[in-house]
């Protein structure tokens, strides 16, 4: 099999997307959810992709789960109890348990053979998930949010895009149930898709988050692996403006072990696009 | 011919890269210098492709070109005299262009084929390069530049990657002959590749630049159709520090017209992922 010319193309709708070639396929499966593969590619090392979508890989996870966690747990002075919907990798789980104050982490994943494989497969990025401080939820998100009242310094959204499992993740009464769910000064934040390859998902996904949240700002970074290698995140809030507090003694102590996230890098990260404002601003 | 399945796939050495639909091949051909494609592609418009690598895309062009020339432009209070070394295209030019106290650009491309069908087929590009102040230059960049002294404030090295027509614009003789080239006071801007897949030409670059230029810094940005989806470019001089002087006049200007560049991200391209500093270290 030397000679076979494999490859994993990934393209949008409007046709454009990457492409990787591939070692070999490591896992598959069809869950209750979704299509679930792990490929092994010499340029990106092991691959999570659910549902013909890529999901992580090992060398560019780091890009996304640094920004996801970081930028809104150094906006908190002390982040205690954090949720995180989705992100059944475990990489988001990995960065948000660098920050010591931190006593528990739920993380709510619908789909446990996500879980399973990532821990076995993927360890670089699923290694967090055994600690003490984590409770695994497997169960659906929606579900779970409604229940919650005040119990959350942070909720990361570490969703699918809007699509298969995790459509619900993406609508008012989902937005409402997290509001309701975070403590008084509390952040959420969710990834918000490509800014370049999905205008139109971005600005559904805005005009909702609007409806929910006085305070609903961007924040974006590069993702080589995601549609255009751009992506945003929303950062949510009742009362936290980002850079209203940065815990500078954090920021110092997680860059020292992060790849990308640093004290400019957060400062930086809510200059947007004149593009992007736009976008933003027609998101009602 | 309506249910071929057309796609243009750029893979880099390491097995990774994008992938683009096709509708049809508008102009094909070999050049003294190179193979010349250009595409019509549903998700990007038209592409220039030299040599199999993407040089441009009329969706994703503003990217680059705006971060190639207003980081520069604004960064010198009065930028008259540009050179623009390679860029045959046109986008750089045309950017240069926006700010009204240029009275010159000089535009030394090797390949005339590039600009005559750049002209015809990306005429959102090129369509300045016939404006009154653009002088074009059909020749080797590296001659030209060995004969200008102190004639420049800003020269920008819109180059392909380091090879085949592109190899002698990273050198450290032809570096040595930009810096002789700039007026006192002169920024160089040289694109640098990508920060997560080409790191060791980088590092190969960087390592010239800093043996010629006593100031040699970083900016970073996304863009979609190069490999990574995250670009670089190098800020040289031998006296302007970036973000040491900020025109703000013209940067309000500017960014009224640009899908991309404002004052904020102007300032914010400067700040650096820990691996992209850790590389630039490293690069001696």
């Amino acid at each position: 099999m030397s000679d076979t010319d494999l490859r994993y193309t990934e393209l949008s709708e409007v046709g454009m997307g990457i492409s990787v070639k591939v070692n070999s396929t490591i896992f598959h499966d069809e869950s209750d959810f979704q299509t679930i593969d792990i490929i092994d590619t010499p340029a990106l090392g092991k691959m999570l992709i659910l549902d013909g979508l890529v999901m992580t890989s090992d060398k560019d996870e780091f890009f996304y789960h640094e920004m996801i966690s970081h930028i809104p747990m150094n906006s908190h002075p002390a982040p205690r109890n954090i949720l995180v919907i989705g992100g059944g990798d475990g990489g988001t789980v990995r960065e948000v348990l660098k920050h010591e104050c931190v006593q528990k982490v739920v993380l709510c994943e619908i789909d446990g053979t996500v879980v399973e494989c990532c821990k076995k497969y993927l360890p670089e990025i699923a290694g967090k998930l055994d600690d003490p401080k984590v409770e695994i939820q497997i169960r659906d998100g929606v579900e779970y949010i409604s229940t919650q009242k005040e119990q959350f310094d942070i909720i990361l959204i570490d969703s699918t895009d809007p699509l298969g499992p995790g459509v619900g993740l993406f609508t008012e009464e989902f937005y409402n149930n997290v509001k309701n769910a975070l403590k008084k000064g509390g952040i959420m934040v969710a990834q918000s898709e490509s800014p370049f390859a999905d205008q139109k998902e971005m600005k559904l996904m805005y005009a909702l988050l609007k409806k929910v949240f006085p305070i609903v700002r961007t924040y974006v970074g590069p993702m080589p692996t995601y549609p255009g290698g751009y992506w945003s995140w929303a950062f949510c809030s009742e009362s936290v403006e980002p850079l209203s507090y940065i815990d500078a003694e954090r920021v110092d102590k997680i860059s020292l072990t992060s790849k990308l996230y640093n004290k400019e890098i957060h400062k930086s990260v809510f200059a947007l696009p004149n593009f992007v404002k736009k976008l933003l601003e027609e998101a009602k």
